[in-house]
């Protein structure tokens, strides 16, 4: 691989969608699991993706620093050094038995764009950014990385531990990093031009649309809660059910009552973590905890949903002399794209011949909703294969990621042609 | 206190309720929690209590070893060395998050029955054993402890694993075992009298009907078993209900079709362990692992139950496009008293006054149940408090625990009379 400029329009290997996919390929050697794929946040898998990704990025012409949050980023200058920048960009994270393409794939395509643009002279500076942690698989808390990034780091989050008790604090100290120094990752409005991020869709309806590519109008903002359900571990044998207060029997209605609700809306609620306590084969659970992530198009529907089956769930604890204890542990609003960078990543859509594509709300969380806080936002949507994501079946077209490259890189073009126009405007 | 052989009558310390009581507490400091106590097989707590629970053996005149499958052991001898023996005991293991009676309170009643009886010339070898492992904690079998000294070590056992991956095999060599060895815990039929063991009933029965002490007719035999729920793990957020095949939400129909079926028979079924994979907030789960205990005062009317339960089981999986899996981990035989030593106990319970106890089947499985394989047996209940055991709240009161040792020393004596006569009479 070359770290000269090349003219935008000589594909290397590097920037086709067959060597976007082997890259992708390649990012899944970093994995703490031998037979899976899991890579998380501070994580040995976490700098050995950053420095392979790093290579990458010099190749394609930037310059390269991990910042104070483990976040990977690459900038080539604009006309003039320290311009604003145009961030392309997406997670490099995955969940446990993970697929290969959430997050990776959009970070890899912003390194092709980045390299296909390289002769091309933009207003801006040109940025690509792989977020850290954006699936919150170590520490329970999603987009860790992109809140760093766009400056709303909680200090409460420092005794956030991973299952081993590891706290953050720790986590960063044996990654290198300085915790007292998390803020200098932070960027500032005024330092960017706007984010655009490619992903797979995570869900069927490109696919039933045939379509390859949508762009996204908003994405949805999920609420997650972590529902304890307390009851009395007793012996499985001697105790009659009239004495019983079993917390799994209870948590279990509580988790049939949350899909029936679910299934009865326009809502998506998911039990996907659930510990029981003790855990013994021959005692009855005296304590389960389990995680509710609840996600609807817009914020009333969803806050409505959550306040039924808040009420249902207690109502069946009660009924079996169980206590429910409840703690939001993620709420975030739905995050609307802004409208002339999506105007944008429409007009690059139509270069490859759609141009009427499709527009969607992201049922899925992305890094773009916390970098929304700091600057505007955009998203490019992928068709993937059935609908699977969040699974090793993950998988997307050669010929779509292609016509994703085509699309991205047009898209970058076009910021390019409204941001001149804007600021034109402004000036006057 | 002394080794020296000590009238029976005079009780000391360590013969007392409140002593017995005390030992209990004392042996509560053995535990891999610090905030709750957990002790399984072939830790270091498990070597920690052998050896405290062999400095008051010797103290009651017994000589102690450690057999090879790490069971604690202690022997008078009889008029002559190498007769047969009477053995009493239970075990030192417990479940997570124990209480402090569950096994415990039976060997501490035990070497105190022995310390009354030092002074006593009593026609047989007099031994007192605790055993390793009944509760299966730690591996997932229960019953390791007592089956090996039954003489019932199935040879697949080595492969089973703990939670960190530890094979059986491995932890043997790990706590200075010989796995080569384990044949020689095995005693053998005509070297025991029989086996009593007192324990806490772990359920509500004497405690309703105001009694203080109970003998056991039959341990009712459970059946357990491993079910997996397989379904398909997916992004939580963009997966739509029709695509979903949620393996929590079909494991959750599961559990409370268990429970339902249950409540309306006279059986006890408990699912006490439930493990989602992958197990994040945002991934709709792929695959359940429970666990079920059954159990039922006959065999016929235990297996009858089970054959309904997984005909239902599998018509709800099937209705959400998961497969389920099963198998069977545990299958006991319930395992009637012996008449005779059931006769003693009952004589035993008469010298506290109480000249009609109450008998009743456990519905907890006990070391009895292994032994019965080699010896025969009789089981002495205590009264404790609520019916709770499997928790902390696990309570006995002290003056049941007087009574109960009144019952257990004169119930040894009452073997010792029978012993003879049958001998007398096998002789003629």
């Amino acid at each position: 691989m070359s770290t000269t400029p090349q003219d935008p329009r000589t594909a290397t290997s590097a920037t086709t969608a067959a060597g976007v996919l082997a890259r992708c390929d390649e990012l899944d050697r970093y994995s703490s699991l031998t037979t899976a794929l899991e890579r998380v946040y501070l994580s040995p898998e976490h700098a050995g993706v950053n420095e392979l990704v790093a290579g990458w990025m010099q190749a394609a012409g930037l310059r390269t620093w991990v910042d104070a949050a483990g976040n990977l980023n690459g900038r080539r200058e604009g006309p003039e050094p320290g311009m604003p920048a145009l961030v392309l960009g997406s997670h490099l994270d995955t969940v446990t038995d993970a697929g290969s393409y959430d997050g990776m794939l959009g970070v890899v395509m912003a390194v092709a764009v980045a390299e296909r643009l390289s002769g091309t002279a933009l207003p801006f500076a040109l940025e690509v950014v792989g977020f850290s942690d954006e699936e919150g698989t170590r520490f329970g808390k999603a987009l860790l990385g992109s809140q760093a990034w766009s400056g709303e780091w909680d200090p409460d989050w420092w005794d956030l531990r991973d299952k081993r008790g590891t706290t953050l604090h720790q986590a960063f100290l044996d990654f290198g990093l300085d915790p007292r120094a998390v803020g200098e990752a932070a960027r500032r409005p005024e330092d960017l031009v706007g984010y655009l991020e490619a992903h797979i869709e995570q869900g069927p309806h490109l696919e039933a649309a045939d379509a390859s590519l949508g762009y996204v109008t908003t994405i949805a903002g999920a609420r997650r809660f972590l529902l304890t359900v307390h009851g009395e571990a007793r012996h499985a044998g001697g105790t009659p059910y009239e004495r019983r207060k079993d917390a799994l029997v209870g948590a279990s209605e509580v988790v049939t009552a949350i899909e029936r609700r679910a299934r009865q809306s326009s809502c998506i609620a998911t039990v996907g973590r659930l510990d029981v306590h003790p855990g013994g084969v021959n005692v009855i659970p005296g304590r389960v905890d389990l995680t509710l992530d609840l996600r609807a198009a817009t914020d009333p529907e969803r806050d409505q949903m959550w306040d039924a089956m808040l009420a249902e769930a207690e109502t069946l604890c009660e009924l079996r002399g169980l206590r429910l204890e409840v703690t939001e542990t993620h709420h975030a609003p739905a995050a609307p794209c802004a409208g002339w960078l999506t105007d944008a990543v429409v007009e690059g859509i139509g270069v490859t011949g759609d141009t009427d594509p499709m527009g969607l709300w992201s049922r899925a969380g992305h890094d773009a909703m916390a970098v929304a806080q700091v600057t505007e936002i955009a998203m490019l949507f992928l068709r993937c294969f059935d609908g699977i994501s969040h699974h090793p079946g993950e998988n997307v077209r050669e010929v779509d990621v292609a016509l994703g490259l085509d699309a991205f890189e047009a898209a970058v073009l076009a910021v390019a042609t409204r941001y001149g126009a804007r600021r034109a405007e402004a000036a006057r």
